[in-house]
Formats: structure tokens, C-alpha cells, sequence
């Protein structure tokens, strides 16, 4: 059985660590000792205040690291040179600089991290990648994603955030490479603030748009928005040479309504990521132990991680310059 | 050019003569003059009182019956004997026996009589039939009929009904040997008043539901209510050993609305009838007309209005007395 | 913590053993020394051979009994009169007569026993009932049940099913009586063989279609087969004097396609109720434990167990003599 | 009633005369002798092959232009002159120049001429129209519009097109101008080769994206491309602060298809814009002569031709150079 340490027991600490609770056996760890042992008590298992001792403990085979996004590379560092496989959460660090050292220097130590980019563990983007593979819609040519937020963060969240591309947006950038199946080159962005003006003061939006080229001219959208009144929207669609894909919302159950002002209504959106992709994190844990079990290539890398930050900093810099980025103008 | 002449200026018969006047030479005959004359300025043609005239008029090759149902069979009959097409709206007449004796006597006379069952003219109607045939399902198994009018007729309309069976729920048992492809031979019924407690006296209802089956097995289930607040409910499914077909209501257009309260919510249906056929009232003129034209059978039959009729004995029949009915009793 | 010994480790008792071990004390009893076995394995916790000893155990607070029907009374009533919780499977048994006696004798013990219809706690049934007691469709007029099994049982399981309608049906009657919120006081039943005719040896039928009323003049509709190529369907829909409520069947992904022959093409449905329902499962355990923890009602109960084993036995005895039913003639 | 002289006997022109004999005074002019006199026996109208001559006659009020592109500012000028009522297809011409100067003096003489951008006729565009002016959606945020042709023009209509900018995407242009409320100052464009790389001869694409922004902020993105094996597709979304309405497709019926491969699904779309927009070119007309009876505004003038002209430039213009181009820019 892999032995797993859960760093962080804040809210995604949780649910990996809930996850992890379930098969495996886990181990909790957060500098806040309260937060720790809350979370332990309620899987029962073990709780500490040290995450880096968690990390070299004899017990534990792998490391998932829910912690704060700028300790991220510290304890990625320390647990691949232990030769602990990882699972880190996104981004790897708001700084392109630091993030690339880091993803060279676990490339160099062949350390096995694979980038939690949940997404792609969801059951209908698996739908998705296996439809896709198996040719059913041809050559792809246009790659639509929409994806909103049901509100606005807290401030102090937008603060810490990095800004509404490398937190938010670059979810749907890694989306987009994963459908495309191809770099994209070219990245043009818009962002506005049509929520709140004061993210002026951040160079932050509330609001954007990108569009995106491939070396062989596949095209990609998205557009983000922080705030949706009719909850957490996720689609995203594919359209290629035989045909088109496109992945609808979810909902808490299928009932619809039929009144005298609808019909066929259906419920709100489920209200959030975590509630949102509740079978995704499960399969993007079960995918990690796989790997790790079956000494298998790590689903996501830190490649990934590194290459969706480098289009977020692209995008950024269109936006604020209002101009084209070429993404080799970063490399 | 097939030169028509429209009989009856009421509901129905305008949308026929509207239908007719596209592109056809109309009259249009009502007993009431006003009535008469205002539809035959609309359209710019002839306009009469007296319908047996109409009927016997050189220049006129068929004739299209919109009048009260105690008039259908001596228009019917007066026609067939002048060697003219009849598209008769349907019933035959409210009587059983005067129905049968009507039906026989046209067959008698190799009369051209189509009887009015628009809904087989519907485009999904159509799309079904050519499913069904092409073999897409495979053989029939359940008919599921939905069908509730958006609201209560007037009481003086219901008066001269016939009841909810031979008035509304005739276009039901319609459909249903339409899609069964085969006669219904047992017939159960509920009616109940959950609208209008006051049917009673009438020994009519406002709610009721069928079920039948032919000779092989096959099984039909009817659903219909006066009232549905969301609309003129139209619905059916057929299944069979290799799938199932459904055809789900018409809206005025396609927008979907997301709010806080709901997401996808589609419009209200159209109002009733007259919206919702408006294309099968089109598509049943063309096949009458097209009929005449290649001397070819009459897609329905007065044979398919006698045994609707039939059926709407049976199932009134059965809600009356609570138990089934044979359809070979009625014969 | 409440303790739960499961009897029976077969496909269902699986289902209810896991659910319990994820966050309870289980015990798994099945006389399968080698079945019992395996799944305590897997579940890490003890196993026996001896039903009536697990439910006797000190350490036991609550039993749920997913063996073979006929065993069903004498471990429910074994349960009871040790003062211990019960979640039994449906039905009771198969013969109406000893299901009575056996819910009486449960009623007089004052036992605690809830019986298994699991499509209640699925979460789109929840919000159907949450919808109808908040009046958002006012008085309810028409009930339809559609529930078709993606393909005929072995055999072997036929034979000991107790036919359709008890063993298929009976959830959809219990269904019925749940969303209508009244008794059905007569059954108009038909029966047919459509897929596997050596049926009639056994009295039985594959495809089948009810029609129910209420005192109040309420009907209900159920359609059911044992055989859908398209997989297992799930739907059904209330009506009432202010709206429609549907539900919609689930999928295993919202993937859409779109090619050159159809659009908008949803996935094939989940296969059969063990992935249809895994939610309602989940939530059907939790509730019991919820009741044992509140010391309230039981959420189902013997009585409904016996109601709807009722309408199975008017439905059947109905499809046999072609003759409508009435409750009270069972009584 | 008024008297309209159609110009032009092909493909739009058949539609808009047909629309036009139903109910008015129609008469039909085309260089092309036997195309002129074809449409009009089946119109049962006069024929003639001097647009000029028609214009001028006095038995005509208003124009219908329908004829190249290259001949559109000649008959307008000269119908606007004569002081006649003018529908006239879109675009003024493909030259920026040349419709800047018609505008104008369209404008200086008070001409009243409708541009005829039909797809805001469509019935669900009207929805989006009046539900977005009920403050339904609240201030809008995000347009996303997608269009696809079901096939690649014939190379010979390609050269004299403009190309895909001028020839498709303005239709979407002047979509997003309508749906926004206000005029985009931005415009980014991406255009690529995926179906036929040899347009690169003509400057033109196949494939393209465009994102634009308002003065206030609002976004809005286009995706189009020549060919879709599904059919033509039609899509229109806007999110706004307190909603989204979303526009679906149009199919010829509602059936929809269970089998072992797929649930629920639609049928093909309707082929192309023929078919998709027959509704709305009946309602385009009925606006036109709404406005002539009531002297009313016209719902679209030359003014919204040149508007929808100058963003293909834009877009034309940054997808050939790879830059942004503010609209201003191009006055």
C-alpha cells in the first residue's frame, strides 16, 4: 500500500486528504496545528505541524502538496531528491523564473511530480481525450472554452492570487494544450474589469478573452469571467474535420421543471470546484497511485505545469500591452 | 390546377383556406354570411352560403369540410357522389353507427375521401414514420402518447363535443395505430374530473388515461388533460427491440435562459393547435392535394376516421363502466 | 459510532458493505463461507457464515439484510425482537399473505425496520419531493413511470424472482405511491411477452404497462420491459395543476457528439442500477444510520414494503384475468 | 398596398420575391432574361431585364436589391433618388471607400434604405432582443458567437467574395453589434488555413477568430469557418450581470434517437441559410414594409451596412498583419 503525507489541510488539502483517507494511508500535515489535527482526527490518521519532516519520514512513499503556492517548489525539491514521487498543486510558482529552474532541476533528478491539473481526471474530459484519440471528429480545427466563476474571491484571495490568468485562467490554458494536442505560438488576450474597477490598482481583471494559434494553425478561445449569478460554468467544446464535441455543465440531480414562464429548466450549476469535480480529484489521486504503483510516466507533469504558467504570462502580457505575445518570446 | 372549395369559415377552415389560397383557386362557403365574406376578402376569393352549391359548382374539383360535425357526412356523401375529393376534418360524425354506415357508403362508391388527422402531417410525425420503416428501432414494443391542451374549452364547446374522447383524445388513438402499424384490440380507460368536478353531469372528464394492446402484444399508453399550465403538451415515444424514438414539443424559438433560479430553461410551448400544427396543416393540404393529382390512395382514410372513432367508444366505454373493452364488441 | 452487521454478500450486500465500512463498524455475514470472506477482506473487518449470530453479536446495533428473499422475515423479525435496526431489502417476501404478517408483527414489536426502496434517496427523486410539498406544481393530476432494464435476467433468476412485477415493477409502485402521495385504490394491469415467450410457463411477462387511480381521482401511468438496448432506463414525471416536474435519466459523462448523421447525441445510459444508483445507495445508508442516530421515524418503512408488494399482487392478478383490481380486495 | 420591384432573380432574390408575392404587388428584374422570367410565371408577376427601367417605374414604391454586389450602391442611389423605399442586401460593396461615400450621400439625401441583415429577424434573435432590453441579463459582459457553413463555397464565388471576412464573418459582426448595444473600438483576428491551403493566393482563410472589445469594456469573440460536416451552425451566446440567454440550433424536426450507441439524439442541422433563416427573411421583409406603411425608421439602415463593413476591415486587416487594430483607426 503507497503511503501518502497530505501537506496543507486547507480546502484542497482536504479533499486529497479525504481521498487519499479512503484506500491509502494517510498522514496530515499543516504548520497550523489546529488545522492538522481537526483533518486527522476526522480521517484518523496521524497529524503534524512539520511538513517537512512529513516529507522525509521512513513511512511515507509520496508527498501531495496542497500547501501554499510559494513553499510549493521548496517541498517539491526536497521530496523528489528523498526520491518521493509528488503531486503538487498548480501553479508551481507565480515567478516563470523560479518555476522553470525547478521544473529543470526535477527533470535533471528524473523526480517523478505530476502537476494537479484536475481537469483533466473529470469523466467527460476523459470522454473527451478518448473520442479525440480514437479519430472520431478528425483533425481538430477550433477549440472553445468557457469558464466561469460563481463569484468574485475575497481580496485578500486576489492579492495572494497571482491574478486572474496564472490563478484562474490557467486551468483552461492546460485545457486548451491538452485538447489541442499541440503547442500553442501566438497568444492574443483582453482583459477588463467589469466587476470590480479597483483591480486596476493590481494590473488584475475580472473579465478576458484569449485566442490562440498552434504551428499548424489549430485556433483556441477562452474566455473567464470571476463572477457567474448562475453558478460555477464549465463547457468546453471541439470541432474538427469529422465532427464536434462539446461538454455540457453538471448538475446536482436531472430534474427539470415545466411552468407556466419555462420549461424544461434545468437546476443551477454545482456551486464550485469542489463540488464541481468531486470525481475528479478521486480519479486524479487514483491516477497518481497508478503511476506510482505501476512505475508508470506521471499523467501530468511538471512540464505541463511549466508550459500552461508560460501561456498565462503570455496571455498577462497581451493584455496589459494589447498586444500578440509569440510564446517563444518567453522561452 | 386543383381548383378547392372550403366549407366552413370558422377556426379550422381558415387556416385550410389560407392554406389553400397560397397557391391554389379557392372558394370558401359558410352559412353565415359575414363569416363567409370576411375570409374570402382576406384571401381574395369567391365567397358563398350555400356549401351544397359550393359542392356542386363545375369549377370546383375538391372540397375541404371545416363545418359543425353534424354536417361532415352529408357534405362527405354530396360530394362523393359529384365524383369530388373530400379532406374532411375528423370525426365522421359523433354517432358510431351513422359513422359506419358513412365510411361503407364511400367505400361503396370508391369515393376519395381523406380524413383530417393533421398531426400525422407534422415533420416530426413524418420523421418517425420514415424511422420507423427504414427499421431503426426494430419491432415495436410500447407507444407512450402525452397530450394535454394548454386550457378548458368553453362549456358550450364541450357540449357539442362529444366528450374529451371523440374530441381530443381521437387524435391520440389516431397516432397510436399510426405508429403501432397494427389495431389495438383491447382497450382500458380512466377518466377522472380533477378540473372541473361539473362533467359529471355530462359524463364527460378532463383528465384520462388509455391503455391498449393488439393482437401481437404490442402496448399503447394515453395520457391526456384539458389543462397544462406550460402549454399545449405534445409529446410521444416509441420503442422497439432496437431503440426508441422520441419527439419532443415545439417552442417559438430556441433561446435558453440561465439565471440564479434556473439554467437552460426553454421557452413555453406554443399556445395550442393552430401554432403548433402550423406546418402539418401545410404538408396535409399538399397530400391531398398531390393525391389528386397522381390518382394516387389517400394517405388517411375515412376507414382510419371510423376506426379512431371506434377506439374513442371503447375507451369511453371502459371509463364509464371500469372495465375493459374488446374492440371486436363495437364492431 | 453505530454498529452494522451486513447479511448476505451477493451483488447487493456488497454495495450496502461498502457503503458501511467507509464510515461505520461493519460486519459481513453470508453462509458463503467464501463470499463472506472476500468481501471482509477487501472491507477489513470480520466475517461469519452465521447470520443469525451476527445479528445476536453484542457489538451489533443495526442490521441490513440483503440475502435471499425467503430469508428475509425470519432475520428481520429476529432483529427486531433483539431491539436491533433494520434496512431490508424488498420485498418482504414474495407471498402476500406472510408479508402481512410479518409487517403487523414488526408494527406491534414496535420494531425499527426500513425497507430498501433505494430510488427514493437518489437525488434527483429528492428534489422532486422537495418541489412537490413546496406546491411548485400545485395539486398533482398525472403520474408516468418509464423503467426499462438494459436486458432479460438469466433464467435461473427469473424463476425465483416472483415475476415482474414483484420483483421490477414493485420499485416503480413503490415510486407511485411516493410521488402520488395518496393510495392507488384500483390497478388496470396488461402483460405481455414480446422478448422471451416460453415466459408464459411461468406465468410471467417481459413487457408490461399499469394504470393506477387514487380516491381522489389522481392516475398513474408505469411502462415497464425487461430489455432496452440503449441500457436502463430511469425516468418519470408528475404532473399537476401548476407545472410538469421530469426526470431525466443519467449518463456517465455530459459528452455531446456531433457528426454527419445526428447532433447533440448524448451517451449510452449507465448500465444497470448498481451505477445508476450509486448515489441513492450511499444516501439510503445514511439516512438509516440518520434515523438509528435521531431515534426518529424510519424514512420507509415495513408498511410501505407491504403497500407496494400490494399493487405488484393487483397488478399481476389484473394482467392474468384482464380485469381492473380494486386495493381493497386485497386487504 | 405596396408595390416592390425585386432586382435580381438568383438564389436570395427567388426568396425575397416569394416572400414578396404572398401578399404584395411583386414584379421581378435580372439582366438575365430566362432567370427573370422563370421567377416570375412562378410568381405570376412581370419580368423584365432592365433593373434601371424597374426602379424608375411608377407602379413601384420600394426596391429590392438582390442582385452582385459590385451593382448595389448604383441601384440604391438611383431608387434613393427616385425617392423609393430600398432593401438591399448585404454588403454596400466590398470597397470601404465606395460605401463610405454611399452612406453618406444616402444619409445627406434622407434616403430610406434597410440593410438586409436578416439573422436579426430570426425569431430567437428577436427573443434575445427583447429579453436582454426587460434587463433580463442585467449589463452584459461576454458575446461568444459561433457560425459555420456545412461547406466550402465553389472556388469561382470565392474570388468574387471579398473573401471570408466580408463574405460570412460581417454577418456575425453585425450580429455582435446589435447583441453589445455598443460599437466594438478593437478588433484582434486570427485567420488559418485548415481545409484549403491554396486561399492563400487570395489572402483568405477558411478558419478565423476574432475578439473584439467596446469603449466600456464588453468583449465579445466570433469563431467561423467554412465547413462543418454537421450542418450549418448557428450559435449565439451573452452573459451578462445577471444572466445568460443562449440560442441553439435549428433541426427540421424535434426526434430525437435512442439506440446502443447514443441516447437523445437531434437530427442533422437544417442545410444552410436558406432553410435555417426562412422565418427570418419573412420577417426581414414584413419589417421592411412595416417601416414604408408606418414611415416609420428602418430597422437596419446603411449606416449599420457600413458599421459591420468597417469591423471585417478591421479583422480582415489584423489577421493579415497579426496586430490589433482599433477601429477608430479605419474611419
Amino acid at each position: 500500500m503507497i503511503r501518502i503525507a497530505v501537506l496543507g489541510a486547507g480546502r484542497i488539502g482536504k479533499i486529497h486528504a479525504s481521498n487519499v483517507a479512503a484506500s491509502l494511508n494517510a498522514k496530515v500535515a499543516d504548520p497550523v496545528e489546529a488545522s492538522a489535527k481537526a483533518l486527522a482526527v476526522r480521517l484518523g490518521c496521524d497529524a503534524t505541524t512539520d511538513c517537512s519532516a512529513a516529507i522525509d519520514r521512513d513511512d511515507v512513499d509520496a508527498i501531495v502538496i496542497g500547501t501554499p503556492t510559494d513553499t510549493h517548489i521548496t517541498y517539491m525539491l526536497q521530496a523528489v531528491r528523498k526520491g518521493k514521487a509528488v503531486l503538487c498543486e498548480k501553479p508551481i510558482d507565480l515567478d516563470m523564473l523560479k518555476s522553470t529552474e525547478a521544473a529543470t532541476e526535477v527533470e535533471r533528478l528524473n523526480g517523478r511530480v505530476m502537476l494537479a491539473f484536475n481537469r483533466r481526471f473529470d469523466p467527460t474530459s476523459q470522454a473527451f481525450r478518448k473520442a479525440i484519440d480514437a479519430g472520431e471528429i478528425g483533425d481538430i480545427r477550433q477549440v472553445i472554452i468557457s469558464s466561469r466563476d460563481p463569484g468574485m474571491p475575497p481580496r485578500d484571495y486576489v492579492l495572494h492570487s497571482g491574478g486572474i490568468f496564472r490563478d484562474m485562467v490557467i486551468h483552461d490554458l492546460d485545457t486548451a494544450r491538452w485538447l489541442l494536442g499541440e503547442e500553442p505560438v501566438e497568444v492574443m488576450a483582453m482583459g477588463n474589469r467589469l466587476i470590480d474597477s479597483s483591480l486596476a490598482e493590481l494590473n488584475d481583471f475580472d473579465t478576458i478573452m484569449v485566442q490562440m494559434r498552434t504551428a499548424s494553425g489549430k485556433q483556441c478561445h477562452i474566455n473567464c469571467c470571476r463572477e457567474a449569478v448562475y453558478g460555477y460554468d464549465q463547457r468546453f467544446e471541439v470541432s474538427g474535420s469529422k465532427g464536434m464535441l462539446l461538454q455540457d455543465n453538471l448538475r446536482p440531480s436531472t430534474i427539470r421543471r415545466w411552468t407556466a414562464e419555462t420549461t424544461d429548466a434545468r437546476e443551477p450549476l454545482l456551486n464550485f470546484f469542489l463540488e464541481r469535480y468531486v470525481d475528479a480529484y478521486k480519479n486524479e489521486l487514483e491516477a497518481f497511485v497508478d503511476a506510482i504503483k505501476n512505475n508508470a510516466p506521471m499523467p501530468t507533469t511538471v512540464r505541463d505545469g511549466l508550459e500552461a504558467l508560460r501561456l498565462a504570462e503570455c496571455a498577462l502580457q497581451s493584455a496589459l500591452t494589447g498586444k500578440p505575445v509569440q510564446v517563444s518570446s518567453l522561452a
